[in-house]
Formats: structure tokens, sequence, C-alpha cells
């Protein structure tokens, strides 16, 4: 199941990193770098970050694969895709669930703190757009306007209180990703954010 | 002693990339990553770099929590922080001082060369600015008129002499130190800095 | 032969960041970074994804001094060097076709797929000028459009088919290198790019 939902995951990162990349005019190699970045960069960062090498990706073909056809949707139906941002949007918010529990996990098998595990978890879920928005020579959205990030950290939070209570695994699994998918529907739907650093410069 | 001004170190990098994530106007998690990676990207790509994984700050959760403070007290207080700028100067200073050597010492611990030892001190101590700059969509500061880098090499080299002198080991760390903190407080004054590649090219 | 060619690689591969650095106006710390990232960037990127640490040129000092070589003939020498783009030009297309095999030898050591290993050959190759842009605030010129990366994944992909030939090691050296490097002149003689996954955006 989560190995599925892995798939989905990546293939929806690949597919809004690819979009992005058309929008900036760049190359075909580049759509696909770029699509590549967002889906596994921020597994990559986390795999060098804990000492996991060579990175997972190199261990396991089916990723560049899932990528490509990724890329191949979003160069041949990008405007199909665009209409589709809804359901997209849905996959994309699955997929910060599932990258968020599999950078738990990660941290648990490296025996690590569970802060150090929800740092990981958000940094698996979220650090690929940061990549991808700086290699697109821009400030990271995610610094900015998302709150997927807190959503990931409050998420990771939930995780281990299940897990002190011995909650069953997949209910804590089903729980923490249902948790994150849900606020996060909910914070879209009425436009929540985080308060800018600003606001405190300006009231300070 | 070098723990209690690597801590200190830690907060005052930590308060000047939380200043200025906030005039870059980002939300409050921006804020505290762009605060994390002044003053633990150095460190953490030299860990990196060297193979040191899992890098420093997941085996140690204080860090975690002084940078949390410090982006506390930059919310809080940047008013008063602003005007407190030639003390916190002061610390910052003495923070490039500490983390050059602790790059050093992580070098030798990895028994490399002199040479590399230096450039790993330098990088510690640096880039963790250029990583917050990177982020924050700018040329980083330091390849354009800041000379804390030239400094620390020259402070790397400085170790290296007087070890081969033989010099105590409280010595050796205090006159490294005390020189790259000295030097940066006469070059501030006098407002030195490294002719730029340009000026070449127009003589050229 | 091998060593020969990737130290003038290594060098051209400076001498083009630091030229680059110089009209962006960087003071003399920040060109000699750029060479330096733009010469081993890319190696240093691939030895941290397969977790080959300390990276390799900490532990040979040979290609701190062959880049600072070319940070001294691109400060001294800039406007000869501008006149001699057309050789540059041809060393920087031989740096591209040996860095893409060192990539390939190394993916090979750490037996990886032949796919990752044309991955790394094209990232040890391409990714230098990808660091060098994102420092210099650019998008890189490599997802824009350059055709390199094209080249070295089908001067890797001729490796792996030749090498499955049996064909003897030189040969396979040669051949691979031959047919970047004269593919990469025949492209820039007749401008050849990538289409941008934008002209798919129009159509689509």
């Amino acid at each position: 199941m989560i190995e599925f939902i892995d798939i989905i995951g990546t293939l929806v990162f690949a597919i809004s990193g690819a979009l992005t990349a058309i929008y900036k005019k760049l190359d075909l190699f580049g759509v696909y770098c770029i699509a590549f970045v967002t889906a596994l960069g921020g597994g990559t960062l986390r795999d060098i970050l804990i000492g996991n090498a060579p990175v997972g990706w190199m261990l396991d073909l089916k990723y560049i694969g899932i990528i490509f056809i990724g890329f191949l949707l979003s160069i041949l139906f990008n405007k199909y895709l665009e209409k589709l941002r809804i359901s997209l949007f849905l996959f994309d918010t699955i997929g910060f669930g599932v990258f968020t529990l599999i950078g738990i996990e990660k941290g648990i098998e490296y025996q690590l703190h569970p802060v150090i595990c929800v740092v990981l978890g958000t940094l698996t879920a979220t650090f690929g757009g940061v990549i991808r928005d700086i290699l697109c020579n821009e400030i990271p959205v995610l610094f900015r306007k998302e709150i997927y990030a807190t959503l990931c950290i409050l998420g990771g939070i939930l995780f281990f209180i299940l897990q002190e209570l011995n909650v069953n695994q997949d209910v804590l699994y089903l729980a923490t990703s249902s948790f994150i998918i849900s606020i996060r529907m909910i914070a879209f739907k009425f436009n929540w954010s985080l308060p800018t650093g600003n606001a405190f410069l300006k009231k300070g």
C-alpha cells in the first residue's frame, strides 16, 4: 500500500515540477531535471544528511521511469493537466502525507531522535519543491506562503504521540497521513497561511 | 570554553539569518529555516563532504533548540536587535573565529591535509551565509564584498604555522581566533574589501 | 592519458567559471570559488550521491592547484582568453567528453546499473555549470539552451553498447569521447538546441 502511494506521490510531484519548468520555458532536458528534483530532491537530501549512500533512487530504477512518465504526460497533456488541477492537488496532498511518513520511517531506521525524525519527514516531503524553486531562480514558495511544512511537522508529532500510545502500525500510518491530508484540504479551502516574520517587524 | 562559544556563535548566526529572512518577508517557517541554514549550513556541508554522517546536528538536539531561541528573539525583539547591531557584530565575528577552528579540528580528525583543513574551516564559518543568500535569491555577499573568507584562510594558515612550532593548544586556539576576530574588527573599521575580478578586467 | 585530459578539463572548466565570475563583478575570493565549483562541483555532487567520502578533491591537492592556475590565468589574461574563445571551446568540449567517462567509470566501480552510470557521467560533466549558475543567481543555462547533457547521455549509451560488444577499453574510451566531442562541434556549428517544453505548451 505505502509503495503504491509512493509511486503516485512521485508521479504527481514529477508532474507538478514539469509543469513549472514548462512555464519557465526550459528545454526538454531542463523539464526532465526539474521534474526529477521536485519528486526526488527531498528524499535525496534526507539520504545525504543521514549517510544513506548510494542515495535511494540509484538502487531502484523504478523512480527514473516514473519520472519519465510524469515528464511525458506533462509535455503531451499539459493543457488537460491544468484542468485537472484540483484532482492533481488531491494526489499532491497525498504525496505530502506519504513522503512525510517515509522520511520519519527512515529516521527511525537510523535510530535518530523523534524530533530529528520529524525534521527528516518534513524535509522528504517539502525540499524537492525548495530545490525546484532554487533552480528556477525564485525564493522557495515553501518559505513564503505554503503551510505544507507546518502540517508535516504536526503530522510527525501526531505520529510519535500515537506510537507512544502503542497504536497498531496500520492505524498509525493511516491516522498520520489522513491528518496531514485533511488539514491541508481545509487549509486550502479557507486559504490559511502562516504570518510572515515581517508582520512582527511592523509591530516589534 | 570552545563549546560555550560554539553555542554563542550558533545563536548569533541564527539571529543574523532570521533578521535577513524577516526583511525578505518570509513566513515564520521560512524565517526558522533561514536561521537554521545560516547557523548550521556550513558545518552540514563540511560533514557531507568529509562523510561524517548523520551530520552533526542530528545527533545533538541542542542546536535545534539554540536556533529556536535565536528565531524567537529575532521575531520578538527585532527592533532592539537592530540597535544592538554593533554588539551583534562582535558576537558574529567571534562566531567566525570559532567556527573556523571547529572546521579545522574536524579536518585534522579525518586526517586530511592542512590545506584541506583550512578549506574546511573556511567552509564551516562562511557557507551558512552562502546557502542563506542562495535561498533568498541573491548572489552570495561572501563572493562580492566580504573579507570573512580571506580572514578564515589566513587564520587557518596561522593555526598550522603555530602548530608546527609546537605551541600549546590553548594558546593555538586563542591566537588563531583572536587573529581572525581582531583583523575583522580592523577591516570593518577601515572598510577593507578584496578587489573585484572586474578590476582586472578593465586593466587586462 | 585520461589523467592528463582530466587536468586539462579541470583547468578549462576553472577558466570558464572564473571568466563568468569576473563578468559578474565578484571579488577575488568569489572568482576563485566560482572557478572551483565549475570545475569540481559535478564530481563533488557525484561523490556525495554515491557515498564516496571524503570527496575526491580532498585527497588530491593537485585539483586545488590546477584551479588556482586557472584562476590566475583568468585574472591576468582575461582579454587574451576571450580571443582564444574558440580554442577554449575545444578544450571545454574535451572536458565534457572526459568528465562523462570519469563519472561512468565511478558508477561502474560502485557496481551501479548502466542507466545510473550514464546519469553519473552526465552529472559529473554538467552540474559544475549548474552550481555556477545557481551561485551567480541565474537559471542554469544547461536547462535552457545547451545540449551538452543530451550529448553526455548519448555518449554514455554508446559506451555501454560498445562495452556489450566487448570492444577493447582504449577504443571504448576513444570512441565515446570522440563521439561527444565531434557531435558537440557539429551542434555548435549548426546551432542545434533542444525544443523548450514551452513549445509543447503552445500546441498542447
